[in-house]
């Protein structure tokens, strides 16, 4: 079968394209849906964790004498409790799951207490003595970088390190007519999901374990069950409960709070839940990571971009959980969708006694899409060439080659974009004729995004998903597949893709949430491949079916009296031809009498993808996604305050399968990337967290949200399902540039530091006005 | 691929063919197994049926008024509760899941109490009341049959009839040399398994229902649950938990009983458990029907039978089930494993008030076969002709016609297991010799039975079996099947079979309980077809993950500079070639780290088969397992009892999987039906069942147990999983047979009732001897 089949291409599509209804809306409208905290089980004990209360320590000794004497305490529950591996399997295995001789960040999990309820087992946790001397410890990132520094991590601190080499960058930068260099930084990002984490761990005869975890990568949390009890794979089943936001943040860590979860109940024999309070979820959670960098362009006259060097530091926390994979995508990505011939990224995540960074949405690139999307705006006032232009002369396109040196073979519709939010925001009017109201001025701000789709060449290995189609005997569908919905439509997407594929009506499909007992390891949840990777594997899977019930129904209508000269046509459960028709119903009916196959297994692997790790060339992903935003903003020169006002954002990324929801992923992306831009600002002081609530942390909400004109370019790309290629990261990670190129638009003011906050702002602006007394 | 390849032959199996251990030996004996009952729900109520106190009543109310006042009382649950269809859909529809106007047996579930404990619920179950009129009733099939009786069913009482027809049975009649005829009977049988009915039914947000359920058939649980709520079958799933036996009686009624827990859980919204006492298990639940049968055999001077006329009666009790499967088995296999030209069969199932007959271990045949096996023996008596001699004389070989006028192809080893147990038993020497001792006299009988596998043409729709085949990374293998584990060994067998054909370590594997969600709609797990259908579906989805593998085993053991010139060899785990060694799991972590399929949906369909309405003419089986039985009985002449001494049963149910396994379900069988033929007596009086218990209603245990010699001819079966064929029921139906031979050889009287009860026995010979004494 080649892949033109696969897609099974429809005149005209029944489902695909179209904004159907929300197949969980009902149920989260109504309060109906259970997530994970909802789930009580018969029997059910409450584990609290134990915390280090320092940034570094050793542990001298954990004594529960006095948490004992809590009515309802059951047991604590250490390292020494653990009968498989102790540190948890992710890349680089440095975490442990709980700490022996060491604790290395504030919140980190030493112990557990487990209680008959919830009250007891956190008033219990209090109450458990950590022995410990404090030890030296580091929170500046580029201070761990020194050499002579504190030395907490191997021998040098780094986590991880890569290089992206292309021609020579030092020597075209010296070459250059006009060269542009600054830093830049950004604070963490906290994921803000509506649900904590959590989860409930149920022992069963056999030494079997079952999770029911809120969590976006199941198969992460089956590997780190498996390991951590020291049982089969086969023994260990992961159910995804509804899951309340995500962000990255039920990426990786969902695995350590189902492993503590397994290791109480195993030794318990009891089921156990672990729920965290919003506090302990922000201490000791993964947050997106603070960076560092350092970037410098160099152009022609012209406007033709011809080096780029950028220096990227990424402060990892604790330990190095995804920072390695994070890392990479943001240094692959780092010189922004542009056509430079000489490029030289070096980037580092280190290691601080913070709380461990990891996945946000974006991973790695909205850093440093901050920094390199200011830097062109810099780089274009120098060159007094309109910002947009500047853009459009340098972006990619097909037959252009990224820092990596990929060929940009198809669907790009970059340029597009660009051009779509130009119009729409009515650009080339208002940059020249900024609106000034007293003290508030506006401006206007643009930014260029690519994002390579899926896990790349650093994932690769990790890049297949499966699906398991069954039609039953009444036509009604269930597909399982092996990525989740978190709040972002996938079960919705996925329904429409199966009904579309094998023409069943749209209200017989169910896609559940993911068992990992029921398809094989899909990887992860991220990375925005959730529609191409499930969406395929659930082509994969109904193909075969599709060709039995294709087939029945020709057969079918033949009986029926039907002239076989004419081609079928199949639509929204329906099949006709010659003027008979038949419904998808009744083929399934036959199909069954006639015993068909009705169950099968999908598969798909992600195209193959490459990566020298000397020179950091190769084709890292098999497709990019492509956007461009054009940000308005007000700023109160009294105050410093900035104000969004509007978002024209256009996005390229693929065949859109519900355009409602690809809506609701631009909306969501865009207020959670002006969020970060402009309040989030988690404050550390002395390796403590000093606002771990959302009181004293800021997170923009509804009342915040701009004006929104969301655009789509529909580049199709062959290889996605009905041509879709990747969505749910690509809003956020441009806004800060935008944002920040707007402030620069509307008050002549560079802000180089994530969150542009008020304070800043002001106080820029009044040494402005000095140095124009001056 | 061709079936030859499926079969995927080696020259040295791994697993198949070896006593290997009972994957759920140790939970089973440590009482770690959790069985239906054993499971409790958060937040869960407790149903109760109400009972039908007559065997004919017309409902003129119900009231729960003084059920209300028991505290814990929760709701009462009628007929108007049920929001999907009314009739239990299985073959006929007739049976109401709840009564509305009419309760046709004592017994009958009219309404459900629910309550918050168990106890609350039978309480106020006994308080409901069932305002009614008392309505005539039937109680005797025959009388039911006749043209003036009563109409409970129909215009006739008849659930279903058969005729086959071959040849003039009645003109060969008259020309034979000699006849035989003799009326005989036999009585109901209870399955007697350890553990009663039990369902717990949890409903779900989004109108989803899961139903944990103690039953043979998940799937039949399916479709009536899905009919009784109303909801689409993927919104229903059906979780098998251990079961405690089976030997039919969880075929069709668990679907009853779990259809009753989720019209209580749907009308709660909270999980509701439903668990039987065994009063309530004896008179509500199926049984073996109780039989009545005419039988004439014709027969040449030399022995060779020509002739062969039966009617064939079931009492089907109230509601009809499974009794036209059930009638159908019986039917075609009538006349008994020989070669007869001549044959007329007359089968029917009648409508009484009585509990509801249905599945019991060998369907439909152990009665007949009674009848038939004994009136062989007369007929070889009338013939001076050793019974052995003449069923060697006439039993079907390859290449003969069965009743049905089914040419028999392969794989049938009946005369083979008729020497072998002349051989072992010494019938030879004994039968001439018998011994007496005092009061007490010996005797041997023997018995010929054959079995089609599977569910034949009158079940073929439902004859196919999905499996899903699962290698995860650490090399743990989860199979998931269709077909149940209930107590007989499935779970090892086809762990076996899975171990054998993916080259996995033994220990690898782990195969499931049935989850309907897991895998396609499988059929029932009747009729012997666990091992061949289910281990043929298992055999299909691994054989593309066989080649996967094997083909990344050899290029492993070609990397590792193995000499490519020799074929790679797989045993037990390992894959050798050429000097060099790889394990599976070695294998599997490179199949993954290829990021190949390693999970496939396996689906085998059974091989076409036919059956003819009109002259019952047809392939009704693809093949038939075979059986000889040799009893030695004591009989006291004193009081009539019947001592069996030693059963010689030698078996071809194809290729014996796992040896220990397979003896273990002779030894089963071979009690069961002798238990049926001499212990089992059911007593109804004006349709009141009078002894639904275990101290009034005798068993055989294992005091009870004769000398075992159980002997296996293999004749291979190509077309099933290792070769075998099906082994379940076998053993049981020839038993009564045997017995009842025996007896007479042992004191020269027939009993033509079973069970054979010392009282019958007793006051014949009591009866002989008085005309002796005339």
């Amino acid at each position: 079968m080649d892949w033109g089949d696969r897609q099974m291409k429809k005149e005209k599509l029944s489902y695909v394209g179209k904004s159907v209804k929300r197949k969980d809306a009902l149920l989260k409208v109504e309060g109906q849906s259970r997530y994970a905290d909802d789930y009580v089980f018969e029997g059910m004990l409450y584990a609290a964790a134990v915390r280090s209360p320092k940034p570094r320590i050793k542990i001298l000794g954990i004594s529960g004498a006095k948490a004992e004497k809590i009515p309802g305490y059951v047991t604590l529950v250490t390292c020494k409790d653990i009968q498989g591996v102790k540190q948890w399997p992710i890349v680089l295995d440095d975490y442990p799951f709980l700490c022996e001789k060491e604790s290395k960040f504030e919140g980190e999990t030493v112990a557990l207490v487990v209680a008959e309820t919830l009250r007891a087992a956190r008033q219990a946790a209090k109450l458990v003595r950590i022995k410990y001397k404090e030890l030296p410890f580091l929170t500046d990132p580029l201070k761990s970088l020194e050499k002579k520094s504190l030395k907490i991590y191997g021998s040098d601190n780094v986590f991880s390190r890569f290089i992206i080499k292309k021609g020579d960058a030092k020597a075209a930068m010296k070459k250059a007519d006009i060269t542009v260099k600054d830093e830049f930084s950004t604070n963490y990002q906290v994921h803000g999901y509506l649900e904590t984490q959590c989860a409930i761990a149920v022992p069963e005869p056999g030494n079997l374990m079952t999770v029911h975890s809120t969590t976006q990568c199941p198969f992460y949390v089956h590997d780190a069950v498996a390991a951590v009890l020291g049982i089969g794979y086969n023994k260990v089943k992961i159910i995804q409960t509804v899951t309340g936001g995500g962000f990255g943040g039920k990426e990786d860590v969902p695995a350590l709070v189902a492993s503590h979860a397994a290791i109480c109940a195993v030794k318990t024999n009891r089921p156990v839940k672990l729920v965290y309070d919003r506090k302990e979820d922000f201490i000791s959670m993964s947050k997106r990571h603070p960076s560092w960098s350092s970037v410098s362009y160099g152009a022609k006259k012209n406007g033709k971009i011809t080096s780029c060097i950028i220096k990227y530091v990424l402060d990892g926390g604790a330990y190095s959980t995804l920072s390695p994979i994070v890392l990479w995508r943001g240094a692959v990505h780092a010189a922004g969708p542009y056509k430079i011939e000489n490029i030289l990224i070096e980037a580092y995540a280190v290691a601080t006694n913070k709380v461990p960074s990891g996945a946000f949405r974006g991973f790695g690139q909205p850093q440093i899409v901050f920094a390199q999307e200011s830097l062109i705006d810099d780089l274009s006032a120098k060159l007094n060439i309109d910002p947009m232009d500047l853009r459009l002369k340098n972006v990619l396109v097909p037959g252009a080659k990224t820092s990596t040196g990929q060929k940009i073979e198809a669907s790009c519709g970059l340029k597009e974009t660009l051009l779509a939010v130009r119009k729409k925001s009515d650009w080339n009017k208002k940059i020249k004729n900024k609106k000034s109201l007293g003290e508030k001025v506006r401006g206007m701000g643009v930014s260029a995004v690519y994002y390579g789709v899926g896990l790349g060449a650093k994932g690769k290995f990790l890049d297949r998903a499966g699906a398991y189609v069954n039609v039953f005997r009444d036509a009604s569908v269930n597909v399982n597949v092996g990525n989740t919905e978190m709040g972002q439509g996938a079960l919705t997407v996925l329904s429409q893709i199966a009904a579309e594929t094998l023409n069943a009506p749209y209200k017989n499909i169910r896609v559940q949430e993911v068992d990992t007992s029921k398809v094989s390891d899909s990887g992860p949840t991220v990375a925005s491949r959730t529609t191409l990777m499930s969406g395929n594997a659930i082509i994969e899977a109904s193909a075969p079916l599709r060709n039995r019930i294709f087939s029945m129904a020709k057969s079918m209508l033949l009986k029926k009296g039907s002239k076989s000269s004419g081609a079928m046509t199949a639509f929204q459960g329906m099949f006709s031809m010659g003027g008979k028709k038949v419904s998808f119903n009744e083929v399934v009916a036959e199909c069954w009498a006639k015993r068909l196959k009705m169950g099968e297994q999908g598969w798909h692997i992600a195209p193959h993808t490459t990566f020298d790790d000397k020179n950091g060339q190769g084709n890292v992903y098999s497709v990019y996604s492509y956007n461009a935003n054009i940000a308005e903003v007000e700023v109160d020169k009294e105050t410093g305050v900035i104000k969004p006002i509007k978002m024209t954002c256009a996005y390229d990324v693929g065949k859109i399968v519900n355009p409602a929801l690809a809506e609701g992923q631009a909306e969501g992306g865009i207020l959670q990337g002006m969020s970060w831009a402009l309040y989030e600002n988690l404050v550390y002081k002395n390796g403590k967290m000093l606002n771990p609530n959302f009181t004293d942390y800021v997170l923009a909400n509804t009342n915040d949200k701009p004006e929104y004109d969301i655009i789509f370019v529909e580049k199709f790309y062959d290889r996605g399902p009905y041509k879709a290629k990747g969505m749910g990261e690509v809003p956020l990670i441009g806004m800060a540039g935008a944002i920040g190129n707007a402030v620069k638009n509307a008050c002549g003011i560079r802000i180089k530091k994530v969150p542009l906050l008020p304070e800043d702002v002001w106080s820029r602006l009044k040494n402005k006005n000095k140095e124009k007394v001056k």
